[in-house]
């Protein structure tokens, strides 16, 4: 029996965007979770067509984005950069396919549900356009924790600040990294003002500054009054996802040395006067989650163990020393896995796991 | 005429670590700033004393660490470890010298004022023991900024993440994060869990995990409940500095791969609305800080440029989108300058520049 065989009936997924660094990472996760898809199809654009590449053990031919390329399709992940999302996540959904699409161009759409399913799977169903949003790379890092916390003590203020890898800026972040240290190892530099500049030129790369020896408080791009357009999605999109529309949320961005693994510090104000033992104990028991925290042997997390992995692992829990309504929390998540392409794959999951007559068409038009 | 004859009169000033790496700074920065000294006298460990070492182009001979060490001393700056401070700074008070000390060991004692000369320059004066203390280097890196917005807004409540360089845990913590760096520069190290930690090695240096390529939410040694002793000192230090003993702050401390110079994010509550207009007037007339902040031309504080000056940098100013009362903050100072010599230099010159009955043993004793 060909492996196709045994996949008769089940439902057709597409990845557009399949040659990019999310798509390779979403192919990936396909490989590894339960198989429930019956073809997968990869599409990207023309210049990618006639490319293989590996999904499920076997070689997969890329096609060319186009609007047969959905052809038969049920369900259909995108990545790529929002204009392109924009012009062809509705014709995917005019043709039929529920989309779930990982660029910034529908999440604050009201039409458009934006879903993390640990915390609001509910809100999947209702999809008017056919497209279902995946949130900021940011946001997912630490959404599922505080969404666990939210359920338990009723969230009512997020302070939050990020320790952002140089993958989110994709490909070109990664490269720019690794071609900066390999400039300043073995060197002197960082101790002199404007000696880690002058070492690596003015080829930032995607950043606005030299990211080796440095951190860089800037991530996206300028929004009103000086926010960067990064702070302004952690703010919205936590918001929506968490159902609480006016929820205080203030955030400062800041890009790091790391490769993969975004980290963030959250100060998280709640209803009422909380503890830890009852924190950790959510923490410890939340589908998604793992709570490593225990520093007296030296336990926390760090982009460095917990890159590659799926779960948001959450450390530093402390009560607030001077408010016993807040928490202190340390949180890491892979950026490019529960960031982008686990959480886009748990999505589609969700959609396929529908009864039939929710996914396609009919239940593009809402429900 | 030698340089001595023009220093006749003048007050004796000592230097006690001064081979250690903040010792060194001092030296630089009593090099660059007028020369308001007498004697400058170079005191370490007896396995450094005969080195000679640099201070205002001269070449001075170090002497021993002993009671004879401070005869004649008028002020004297220590940058030693916390045992060694807690056991000779009390002894060259008694020797008649006031002593600036740099270490943990006072900062919190009632009878020790804690000073930051742009914050609170009149509190030197009370110095019942003898001693002034300096603050920690994280506290010293946001303090100036934070306490010219206090004198104008009030400040309520503070919540604080830190961007901390590898140069606060000494020596050693720069030579780690360089070996570190070599080992994981021109690799493709970041990308799988645990590739950093099995390429650095177990040799982590002063740190708990590796540094490069990674960021750590931990420094210093573990209080009550969780805290680490770094992120109390920030709490209680800039609460006694500012002279709010009740004031609400939430801190979390993080280690970075950046050589020198701290960076913060500082979410700031004040009593009343505050104005970003009014915010940036203040920074950019208050000494000590430079407001660098024009996210439109890419200007806002990194590490890389902020090193090897003497202020606060400030930048990213916003006023919080969900509360008319509180302001985010990016703030950039070199821990081993303003953070560390810089500072202590500064309280050593208030203490030299009081009339001349305040010095020595008299003052030693309080007014």
């Amino acid at each position: 029996m060909t492996p196709d065989a045994g996949r008769a009936g089940r439902p057709t997924l597409a990845v557009v965007g399949a040659t990019g660094t999310v798509g390779a990472v979403m192919l990936q996760i396909l490989s590894q979770r339960a198989d429930i898809w019956g073809e997968i199809r990869l599409i990207a654009s023309p210049r990618s067509a006639g490319r293989k590449l590996a999904v499920r053990g076997e070689q997969v031919e890329v096609v060319a984005l186009s609007e047969d390329a959905f052809d038969g399709v049920d369900v259909v992940m995108f990545d790529v950069p929002d204009e392109v999302a924009g012009q062809w996540a509705p014709v995917a959904a005019a043709h039929g396919a529920v989309v779930v699409d990982n660029s910034g161009a529908f999440r604050m759409d009201p039409d458009v549900p934006l879903v993390v399913p640990e915390v609001n799977a509910h809100a999947v169903r209702r999809r008017p356009r056919g497209i279902v949003a995946n949130p900021d790379c940011t946001t997912l890092s630490m959404i599922v924790a505080l969404g666990a916390l939210h359920a338990e003590f009723g969230l009512r203020e997020l302070v939050v600040s990020s320790y952002q890898a140089v993958s989110g800026a994709g490909r070109a972040g990664v490269e720019t990294l690794r071609r900066q240290l390999s400039l300043v190892a073995g060197t002197e530099l960082g101790t002199h003002p404007g000696d880690v500049r002058r070492a690596v030129g003015d080829d930032t790369g995607p950043f606005p500054e030299p990211v080796a020896l440095n951190v860089v408080p800037w991530a996206g791009s300028l929004r009103e009054d000086g926010w960067s357009s990064e702070e302004m999605k952690v703010r919205d999109e936590s918001r929506k996802i968490l159902g609480l529309p006016t929820l205080p949320v203030a955030v400062t961005c800041v890009r790091v040395p790391v490769v993969t693994t975004h980290s963030l510090t959250v100060h998280a104000r709640f209803e009422g006067e909380v503890t830890v033992d009852k924190a950790r104990e959510i923490l410890a028991t939340a589908p998604g989650v793992v709570l490593f925290d225990n520093p007296a042997a030296g336990e926390y997390p760090t982009p460095a163990d917990v890159v590659g992995t799926d779960p948001t692992w959450v450390g530093r829990v402390r009560r607030a020393l001077d408010d016993p309504t807040a928490l202190e929390l340390f949180v890491c998540g892979d950026n490019q896995r529960k960031g982008a392409a686990l959480n886009a794959t748990q999505i589609a999951e969700l959609v396929a796991a529908e009864p039939r007559s929710h996914t396609g068409r009919d239940a593009a038009r809402g429900d």
